[in-house]
């Protein structure tokens, strides 16, 4: 049972957020392409970036930032152009940038962050930025969120936004209990378009909350979602989750461990897993998410490496596609993660299907194994319609159907390696013609 | 310039080696599935297997048989099954086929060694390798090289074999210079029928060497070949590369590091390459091998990781399938390989077209680069009926066209990361629809 409810609005539905997303034409394809989010006061701001050695020039402006400073009060992300592998101009481009938001927010300049998505190796269009800037402050709204939502994302099929709501305060010690909010919004499927790269995710929380411990919850919920999940192995120069809390609940601050900051870390984790996960869902080409658990590991990091190497293995993945139980392909993938087990102690899961135990094979109805992939795979489906029009990289499609997207049914893989208290997940999506096929698009 | 020149005759080119090939019933098809290696007299045995923990039972066989003993005669490989996650029965069966092999050779069943490639979780089918081991040892013939190279292939396309000389004693010194020889054999494609996996080599040498140079030289040559592969990221249970040495070239011992070990390590490194790259360039719906090599870089570890990293990114893969001249994405791909270096000394070349420098973009022509792959790919590329016939995993096709395929007109993609003198390469292939179409069909 989760301490939380779902609740809309998505990144706006905590208190002293407002968002918007506008067409600057920085996209060819005229569609959003320019987003903001904006703290009403200077809120507590914590980052985690792309490991990649080539990282865009927003990521080391950003890293820069918030080095010298734990809070923030706008973010800008444009989508279209990525600024990486542009030299010093995408650099001195970041820094106009951030000037002319904080010129047209009228806020300091050390408060604005920013975020990029596109192709790499492009600087990003200034002209249209430079115009774009006055007019997307202009949009914001206390509703804004799903207009960002909207701006952020390159070739993604469905835009990707969940709100939790939860009460922070001790009713018993006569303190009253308030509800507290996060918000997050992100986007992400690989790279559709050649060199569309990039996950991008921006967290909102009105908690009162230490900069210290809100960094500290950031990262670790970052390893058990954004970092648990894997489409095709590549690591963006791009990738950024940038998570803003801006005390604006009013609620008894949290400044050490104890149950409160437990379960606003809870909510913070279960916010960025709907991301991630929606992520996963929406790779290129995929027809299912796919869910690996890995338990009897001798720690957290270990079960968690097992997990992601089983949702990474593009065996694995293809076999899903093909609705083929092939638990040997899980057991090779396990056996390859670089984390010691006895493998007399394996077993392999799928759904409901024992496959292997103590490291002896087992019989199982495979045809009916072979059934259940099917079955989550057309249970997951978006609309055939939907897929259709949206495939061909024509995203001028109704927005309003991205609640068709499902995340609540994956593909099932429990793998246990021992008897050690070591559990974690990972996500992934199947392997499909189409993820070649988009990938392989000739358009330069 | 190499010291050494091709010849004819694969692992039977050096002297004292017979090899044969037959077909036993453990494949469904009915073609070639087992493949004996034999020594007339006892030779020096080194191995390097696969990291996985999850190893096949003739993979812990060799093991403890080469950790007990660095010397072997005979090596018998079946195909069709992998023995891998059998259980206890699993290791049954490699002892009952060591003793079975040793009795029709009348040899020591400790000079036995093992390997197996097929479907993961299935045992050998015992009844039809009893009765094809008498067959296969009376087939053991001088000129069986090619025939054992067919016995060891699952759906690989071709077969894979090469033989080199050079001579090693010094002239100068009054000894008489005389031929030394490595020949090798290997197999793999990724896998093709769902579950079939495996890279296997078995390379046969006539020199006189120690058995401790001989492990050392063999780890080294794997680390430069095979383990600077990849196809699809996926470790086999039963990687394995066996390496004889048994002395019958009669010449001089080498029993210590300089010029003639030397002279033997860079034969036997070039030999595994050759395969390594024929394994790569036969990866599943592969159009053309990709080479990757990075010069400076801090060692030659670190170069290789960033070129492996490079040739297994699927984003990469698919640009070049795709004829795409994506240098973002392969400067990506350097970026996450973890190593560190400076983005600012990043260059990247794609043919002789080169496309970042000191990390800032180049102007370069794009309509030329992407026509430089669609050459590559077509002048390294199948005959078109060859494909055809032989995609479906209907593999009767005559092996005589083997010849056709190339592995000396690679896709060259080379990174420079900085002024070290570490400088490494690795081997890819392309990826393809076919990837996706041979390993999601349905055949369980």
């Amino acid at each position: 049972m989760a301490d939380w409810q779902k609740i809309i609005g998505g990144i706006t539905a905590p208190r002293g957020y407002q968002a918007a997303g506008i067409t600057a034409g920085l996209k060819p394809s005229g569609l959003p392409d320019l987003a903001l989010i904006f703290s009403e006061v200077e809120a507590i701001a914590a980052g985690v970036f792309t490991t990649s050695q080539v990282k865009a020039a927003c990521v080391e402006y950003c890293r820069q930032r918030l080095q010298a400073k734990h809070s923030a009060r706008a973010i800008l992300c444009n989508a279209g152009q990525a600024n990486a592998a542009t030299g010093t101009q995408g650099y001195l481009d970041t820094l106009e940038s951030a000037m002319a938001v904080a010129q047209a927010l009228n806020i300091s300049s050390e408060s604005v962050l920013l975020a990029s998505t596109g192709v790499i190796g492009q600087r990003i269009k200034m002209d249209a930025l430079r115009s774009g800037i006055p007019k997307v402050v202009a949009a914001l709204s206390e509703t804004g969120s799903d207009a960002a939502a909207g701006a952020i994302i390159t070739t993604d099929l469905v835009t990707k936004s969940i709100a939790l709501e939860t009460t922070i305060g001790d009713a018993s010690g006569g303190l009253r209990q308030r509800p507290v909010r996060i918000g997050g919004i992100a986007k992400g499927s690989g790279m559709i378009h050649p060199n569309m790269a990039t996950m991008l995710a921006f967290v909102t929380c009105d908690a009162v909350v230490s900069p210290h411990l809100w960094q500290q919850m950031l990262a670790r919920a970052a390893d058990r979602s954004f970092n648990s999940i894997t489409v095709d192995g590549d690591t963006s120069t791009n990738d950024s989750l940038i998570a803003l809390a801006n005390g604006q609940s009013r609620t008894p601050a949290i400044i050490e461990w104890g149950a409160e900051a437990e379960k606003l870390e809870g909510m913070l984790t279960a916010v960025c897993q709907h991301l991630a996960k929606a992520i996963a869902r929406d790779g290129e080409g995929a027809t299912c998410l796919i869910e690996v658990e890995v338990t009897g590991a001798h720690d957290e990091l270990s079960a968690r490496q097992i997990a992601k190497t089983i949702a990474g293995s593009s065996l694995v993945k293809s076999a899903i596609f093909g609705h083929d139980p092939n638990w040997g392909r899980i057991a090779a993938a396990a056996g390859r993660a670089g984390v010691p087990f006895e493998q007399e102690n394996l077993q392999i899961k799928l759904g409901n299907f024992l496959m292997l135990e103590n490291g002896q094979p087992l019989q199982f109805d495979r045809a009916a194994a072979s059934a259940y992939l099917k079955k989550v795979a057309v249970d997951s489906s978006l609309p055939k319609d939907f897929i259709a029009t949206n495939n061909s990289n024509d995203l001028s499609f109704d927005r309003s159907t991205i609640k068709a997207q499902r995340v609540d049914n994956p593909v099932i893989i429990a793998v246990s390696v021992g008897t050690g208290h070591g559990a974690g997940k990972a996500w992934g999506c199947d392997l499909s013609y189409d993820y070649v096929r988009i990938n392989a698009e000739y358009t330069t």
